[in-house]
């Protein structure tokens, strides 16, 4: 039970720091007989890695996964699977200068009363530098989920700041640095980042996931609910601040015909509930939103206290993200595929498989008309 | 591992339909020596309770709780609490009527896909009734916070559909039916609900809750954060579909130099986070906001499908709450209690007792000017 | 992850004291759609229960079952099975005196030391009263191991403290109130058990059990491997202190060529291994052997002390088992049902379900020869 | 809960192939500021690695490790540390002649229909291999418990084949090949294995473990108990058979008289209870004994059948342990630290720290007259 382990079944034990020599995991319960090859892996790890536009940070990593155990012949084999990427820009001078200090926004100061220790070597094991794992991890599950049910994972960013990013089209999300799913709105969000670049400061940001293809019946009903996975898992990535599932707070000022999604034969009219009804899925897009915060790290003058309580004044100067949102996205899909692939397994296990189990009952129209992705005032 | 357990190490199993025999739950893992009556967890029940306004369903559910075991003499023994709630208002037959079709925004589409099941009796384990037990294991784990680190857990409605509920004092919270910390908004919180009453229709909520006094540095960083954690247990409540801690979603808009909360020796300045910085608590006040979505069971026409697939239409004239969000600050109270006594033993577990344990550091000023309750535009 | 839980995917949470009001456990993780009763459950309780011979305690427990949730119209529905026990024949008074003193072999002064806190009402948590509610949930994993893929689980007694009882057939073991697979030997285990009655005195016991039937397959490679997690559930009954798979203790002077099991087309010729190799079943018979110590409840003079540490001398009177392991048969199997389905859960949900799924490979001939029961010198 | 990770608390995850890249081990959960270097852990891996002397395999294995995270300055830091062995030897040619049949008494066949992969490497993931990584995560458990209370953990080797050895002294252990105890047995010892690995065949042996100064308490009455989980730990070591607590089999033909230990102001008079009670820690000595299985890897014809199901005859000529016992000694002190820690972690969880918290009672004796090490007929 381990605080550092993802899932109940499809298990993700996850470790290292930013700047220690490696990051890693042990991916435990994947079924055995799924192909995978670390440059699969790699696909994902390079669409998070840093460095690969000028509005994300600087630091070189290669995030070059290694397959330690776990696959043979190029398929899994049940056994556990330790993926492992060594650190190798791990400039700790960066850093050196903090270590009497606590950097506001940063968990500097809670980690250092809960363990009494200072890992100020680019805030350790705090660092979203650990996401690169998730991600890779996470590429295990979207395979097997795409392979067995056809299940598709996607992310953008809806919202930059003050700059909301209406949906397009999913061609367009791998096409800009942003993640957004809408080519004419990227010169106002290049635009935006350069001045703030200059400005020094930081900005937060709002990305949706959605899952098409998953099946109806996926979720537990009371506690372990898919949609309250789903929030531990998006509020347990870093910066994130809040989660919504479908209309999320917009419900509070919907009424009850307006919200609860009405059935015909031919399926949902509407999606409000983002895919999930009393914690179990529903055969409808699963739909994800989520608020990142701005990055703590910023170059502009902080008030802070130093170990002995002194008052100080924190700026950083290392090479930090400006906005932690744009490299977001696709840790944000990872994660909804690992808790998907954990329920898929716990569904298997009490309740059979729908891929093989003789259905006990008819299936009803399962997907029916949709509002994909959520529309976002 | 299962999924009606809520917490690893203070650990609920909970059980029960909303009309079979009985409701009820297993608490494990309670320290032992902790004062505890059934008429204490009996003023907890009793917040919650139906039929204590004309604002609330009219279903006569004394809620009566009986202390199985795990108390001896008058205080826990430190083996598990078994607390049982027979079930009285069992009106089955006003579900029978729905046995063959499905209600919209309800889960019965979704158990009978998942389980090949239909327990029409009132939603069965999908029913807010459940969350009866979650109010009795709460009472044990806020009588704990309470007495062993003088945390206080309140929480209060900040918004009944289009109404916004300033927050003034957490003296009224108790003296209406809505915990509306706000006298001043309690008519026309009233004349609205009975409006709605009328109509036949459902309304959503925001509901807000708030820890004081936790101290600094429960939690994990990765995974199981304590933010993680939280945003599960509310995610987790029937109806809930959004969840935020400290600044939420607004942080989409905030820059670095607005959101991060600076600190001085007196305390931090602010608190966006809401009381929790890279998965650990901060010291100042865990603040949790989330959406309720509108009841689903409504007396209007909805359209649906029946077990054959053939359109029907649906509406409930059963006894339901027209806005369920009314009843939820108990439940949220309690799901924020189980969670942080969670991470204290977790806490205790590794890294030992702050009560007990010579501190390995000095503590700093933990508290510091808090923006408390949090405003909402 | 409770102390009171048992098994990860079929959870039994128990909870209950020997003189509380009950005792009772929940069930998570069941299957939907298997038909059970609490009169099937009943059959298997009315086997453990006291006062069935002059031989055990003769305390008046009906033990009557009763079942609150989780069943719905005959089924069960996949929710949580509540099963609840009302103890009746709690007579604290026969514990009172002993309330100031810690009897020796029991857990007395351990449990008053962990907790600080001193249930003296017939031990409390510690009795074996607690195990009526394993033997309930067993009653349910049994059935659907034996309609889903005809497992057969039964125990038996093989030794009575100096007395081998060599096995002679399945039909006998019901037949005779020590579950003796030997009515021959019957008439001298009586005589052996009036004599040691007489004599104030206590006996140990082995009890053997035996699963037929156990798909090849299931169990994990490392840790929760089929043969620890058996080990775990028995030496977790209570008086258990030792356990055995297949050879057991006689492997420590067997050469390789005599303990490992050949294979041949027609299946295994020996099975020595008891049915699990690497920890995952072989598709021959589970055997599982265990040691009862003697009850420490007895008649004789036994030197102690007392809360205050002064020497006291000890001696029971109350209505005891003068050898627990009489009553252990069901006990074992119950746990033996309870961590095979377990495990049946857990394979099928990483690798698919053998009973729906294509098989990847052919299946060779599981079974074979099979040397059933072990025979014990 | 990944059938991968040993523990609730202190979780050790493992991973890796005998002839794969690596295997290594995540320990989450871990105190920190414990201090501890890779030369620490590396000592007590010396004290399993093959090639040590001609009696075990000589197969060259440095078994180097590598800490890649969770240590900062020569401290734990409370986050994951993650341990690697890179594979050095790994000559897979000695295997692959075995890829089409099934090694008697191996899990061949087992792996094989329950994964459908054939990893004929060495036997994989179920090769004892494996256990290299509970020796280094044990070494860390075990100067934890050293470090905060003092206790030690020993084990020998109490029985080679036909051949008891009587235990004489702790301090002989280390002083030659077998952790026998005894100076005077060794030339008999080692007649006996050059004997036996002349035949070509293999041999089983019994391995006693002790534990000194565990306190009173530690521990779980119900399923989780602190027996059930040293005997899950045990029995999940690789070829053992059997596991007993205390007296073990003796029990079976004890009086209550004779087995039930007797307590007086000086202590407990006997140890039949091998140290626990109830499952919980009585503050005796814990007391464990093991079968080990004869290696089944030997260089006699041994019936098996292939992919195909046909008979072939099957034997190895690999480099192999003629007694798997002999290196299993540190293993097994590994897997008692291990539970140790987990169960002192639990119990701080849930009850405080015996070290820090004001007792709540009168700490009694704890000690006492002890028959340290058990005696063996």
């Amino acid at each position: 039970m381990s605080g550092n382990t993802l899932g109940k079944l499809f298990c993700v034990t996850s470790f290292g720091e930013s700047h220690g020599p490696a990051i890693g995991c042990v991916v435990d319960g994947c079924p055995p007989g799924l192909p995978i090859s670390a440059e699969e892996i790699q696909v994902e790890l390079d669409r998070r890695k840093p460095g690969t536009s000028r509005h994300v940070t600087q630091r070189r990593e290669p995030d070059e996964v290694e397959i330690l155990s776990g696959v043979f012949e190029g398929v899994t084999t049940g056994t556990p699977i330790a993926l492992l990427i060594r650190n190798q820009d791990q400039r700790s001078r960066d850093y050196g200068n903090i270590s009497e200090t606590f950097r506001p926004g940063h968990a500097d100061y809670e980690y250092w009363q809960k363990y009494g220790i200072r890992d100020y070597r680019g805030g350790g094991r705090s660092s979203a530098r650990e996401t690169a794992v998730r991600v890779a991890a996470g590429a295990i599950a979207r395979k097997w989920l795409q392979e067995r049910y056809g299940i598709v994972i996607r992310g953008f960013m809806s919202q930059l700041g003050p700059i909301p990013i209406p949906f397009v089209s999913w061609d367009e999300v791998s096409r800009n640095p942003f993640f957004a799913p809408n080519a004419g709105i990227v010169p106002q969000l290049e635009a935006y980042m350069d001045e703030l670049r200059k400005s020094g400061d930081s900005i937060g940001a709002r990305i949706d996931v959605v899952a098409t293809g998953v099946p109806v019946g996926w979720g537990e009903p009371v506690y372990d609910r898919l949609d309250a996975d789903i929030a531990y898992a998006m509020m347990g990535i870093n910066a994130v601040k809040g989660v919504e599932i479908g209309a999320g707070f917009e419900c509070v000022t919907q009424h009850g015909t307006e919200h609860s999604d009405e059935m015909t034969p031919e399926g949902y009219l509407t999606n409000n509930a983002g895919g999930v009804l009393g914690g179990i899925s529903s055969g409808q897009d699963i739909i994800v939103s989520m608020a990142v915060k701005p990055t703590s790290s910023i170059r502009l003058d902080r008030r802070s206290i130093d170990k002995q309580g002194k008052p100080v004044i924190v700026n950083t100067h290392g090479r930090h993200d400006p906005c932690v949102g744009i490299r977001a996205t696709p840790i944000a899909e990872a994660m909804l595929a690992i808790v998907l692939m954990d329920h898929a397994l716990r569904h298997r296990a009490q309740c059979g498989d729908v891929m093989t189990e003789t259905p006990r009952i008819a299936r009803l129209a399962p997907q029916g008309v949709q509002r994909v992705p959520p529309p976002r005032a």
